[in-house]
C-alpha cells in the first residue's frame, strides 16, 4: 500500500486537523466526538444542516461546510459511519432554534445512526434520505445508494435554509431534488482502504466495473473496457430513461472524479456527456466537473443530472463559502 | 492502460472543448491554433497575461484563466510543449494596449517556444521563468524545473495585472515572486502518458522518488517508502534551508497533490508541514491545499512555500474568478 500516512489509526484525526487549518477562515473541528462545524457567523433561527458518512469522499462532506451549504459534517472512519454522538453533539453545537435537518446518504449504517441521532434530539423525521445510483434497481435490498447527487442536494438545501426557509420546507425541498437527481458511475480501478491495505477488488486491465458504488461495490456488470464515447452512450442512457427530460428541459451536469481520474479525463467525459443531451434538445445551463464525492484513488467517475426550474437554479446559484465550493461571496 | 478516451490523437481536443463548455461563463477556446481565452471584459491597456505549457497537469493552466489571474493559456499536447504560433495567436487576441507578459516554466522547450513566439511579437524580453523546484541544484542543466509554484506566480502577476501595473512592473514581481518561492515534490507512481501507454517509469511497491518532476522526471534520490512525517521533514528541510524563512515571517504553505492522491492524505501533509514550520515560528497566513499543478494519474504531491510580505499578500487575496480559483467575486 503506498499512501502518505503516519500510522492507519491516527489518519483521520492528522487529516482533520489539517483540514482545519488549512481552512480556519471558514471551519473549526472539533476532535471528540468527531464533527467539522461552520465558523462563519449565521442567522439565528436558520435550519441547521448537519451531513455525514465515511472518510474518503473527500471534499465530501468536509469540505462543503460554510455558509450557504452545511453547518457540520460528521465524518467517520474512512468508509465507515459515522456515530450518533456525532451528530448529536454538532446538532447540539450548531442549532440556533430552527430545527435540524440531517442530510443521508442511503447506506445501511449512516440511516441506522442519523435515526438514533434523530430519535435522541426528539426530532426523529427530520432527514433527508440521498439515493441517486441508478445503476441498481430501486427496491432491491437497501435501495439505492447516496452517491454524486449528494454535493447538489447539500448546495440546494444549503441555500435554501440560508435564505430562511423553514425545516419543513427545507425538508421537502431536499427530497424534491432527490427526486430531480440521478447518478451513475463507473470503475477503472479499485480504490485501497488504509485499514485493508490492498484494493478493494480485484479487476483485470482489460476489465471496467459498471454501476460501481462509490466504497467499490459491484455495480450492474463488469465488462470489457470500452471508449469513452460508449461509457458515456452507457451512463447517459440510463440516466436519461430514468429522468425522462423533455426537449427543452434546463439541467445540471455533473461529472464526477473518483480521486485517481485526470481532470483532462473528466472534460472528456462533460464534452460526451454534453453531446449526448444536446442532441436531445436537453439544455444544460449549470455545470460540475471535478473531485468532489471521490473514493479514496479509484480511478473513475460518475454523471449526475438534475432537472432544474427556476427556483433550483436561484438555490444553485446563491453565494457559497466552503472548502470545496466557493462563488458569489 | 485504463483510460477514458476516445483516442490519442482527439484527447486533447476534446477535453479542451468540454472544459470550454463546461466553463462558457469564464472563458472561450480557440481550436486553431489552440488556446484558451478569457471572456470577461477587462481594462482595456491591461498587461495581458499569457501562459501555457504541455498538457496533462491540469487545472494549470487552463484553470486559471479568467479575471484576475491569466488571460490565454497556450496547451500542447501532453507533455509536449505549445509551438509559437499558439502564443502569438493568443497574444494577439488578448493585447488590449499593455502589452504582453508570458509566465514560463522553466523547460527546453516551453522556454524556446516561448521566445521564439516573444521575439515574432517584438518583445523579446517579456517573460517570467518559474524554477521553483529545489529539489535540483541551481545550476545544473537547464537549471531547476517550474514546478506548482507557477499557480502562485500567476495569482499574484495576475492580481497586480489587474490593478493596473505596468508590462515592467508585472515582469519585476513575477520575478520577485519566483524568488520567494520554492517547492518539491515526491512520487509514490508513475503516470501514464497516454501515447505511450504505459507508464514512464517503474518504481516498486516499496519505493518513492524524491524530488520528482511534474512528468517524472528523475529526481533526487529513489529511497525507500517513508512516513508521511519523515518525508514531510525531507521536503521541508530543503524547502526551509532554500527560502531560509526568519521566526515571525509570513508565508503562503501550498500542497499540491500530483493526480491520483486523495484529499485526506493531502490534509495529512499540511498538517504535518504546518507543525514542521510552526514550531520553528514561521507563521503561515495563506494556504492551498488540493490538486493544482498534476501530472496526469501520478500518486505523490508537492510542497510550495512563497515568502510573504503585505503586497504579496494583497494580491494573493485579490479577487479572482477562475475554473479553479475563485474567491471575493
Amino acid at each position: 500500500m503506498k499512501k502518505f500516512i503516519n500510522s492507519v489509526d491516527s489518519l483521520l484525526d492528522e487529516s482533520l486537523h489539517g483540514f482545519a487549518l488549512a481552512h480556519g477562515d471558514i471551519v473549526r473541528y472539533n476532535p471528540e466526538p468527531r464533527y467539522i462545524a461552520r465558523l462563519n457567523p449565521k442567522a439565528k433561527g436558520k435550519v441547521a444542516l448537519i451531513s455525514g458518512g465515511g472518510s474518503g469522499h473527500e471534499p465530501l462532506h468536509l469540505g462543503f461546510v460554510g455558509s450557504g451549504m452545511l453547518d457540520a459534517a460528521c465524518p467517520g472512519q474512512v468508509f465507515t459511519s459515522p456515530t450518533p454522538d456525532q451528530m448529536l453533539a454538532a446538532a447540539m453545537d450548531v442549532e440556533t432554534g430552527g430545527g435540524v435537518l440531517f442530510i443521508v446518504k442511503n447506506y445501511a449504517g449512516d440511516v441506522m445512526n442519523f435515526e438514533i441521532a434523530g430519535e435522541m434530539l426528539d426530532c426523529p423525521n427530520a432527514s433527508v434520505l440521498v439515493h441517486d445510483d441508478v445503476s441498481i434497481p430501486e427496491h432491491q435490498g437497501m435501495g439505492r445508494r447516496g452517491v454524486a447527487g449528494t454535493t447538489i442536494v447539500e448546495k440546494i438545501v444549503g441555500a435554501a435554509a440560508e435564505a430562511g426557509l423553514n425545516l419543513d420546507e427545507c425538508k421537502a425541498l431536499g427530497e424534491r431534488v432527490v427526486r430531480a437527481t440521478a447518478s451513475m458511475g463507473v470503475a477503472l480501478t479499485s480504490c485501497t482502504v488504509p485499514a485493508l491495505g490492498k484494493p478493494t477488488f480485484n479487476i483485470a486491465d482489460d476489465e471496467m466495473e459498471l454501476g460501481v458504488g462509490i466504497h467499490g461495490e459491484k455495480g450492474r456488470e463488469r465488462i470489457g473496457l470500452l471508449k469513452a464515447s460508449q461509457i458515456i452512450e452507457q451512463l447517459a442512457h440510463t440516466i436519461d430513461e430514468e429522468l425522462k427530460p423533455a426537449k427543452g428541459q434546463e439541467v445540471l451536469l455533473h461529472v464526477n472524479g473518483f480521486g485517481a481520474t485526470p481532470m483532462i479525463e473528466l472534460y472528456l467525459l462533460y464534452d460526451l456527456a454534453r453531446q449526448y443531451w444536446d442532441s436531445r434538445g436537453v439544455i444544460v445551463t449549470r455545470s460540475l466537473v471535478g473531485n468532489y464525492t471521490t473514493s479514496l484513488d479509484m480511478a473513475g467517475a460518475s454523471i449526475t443530472m438534475t432537472l432544474l426550474d427556476e427556483e433550483l437554479t436561484r438555490y444553485w446559484d446563491a453565494p457559497v463559502h466552503t472548502a470545496a465550493l466557493r462563488w458569489g461571496c
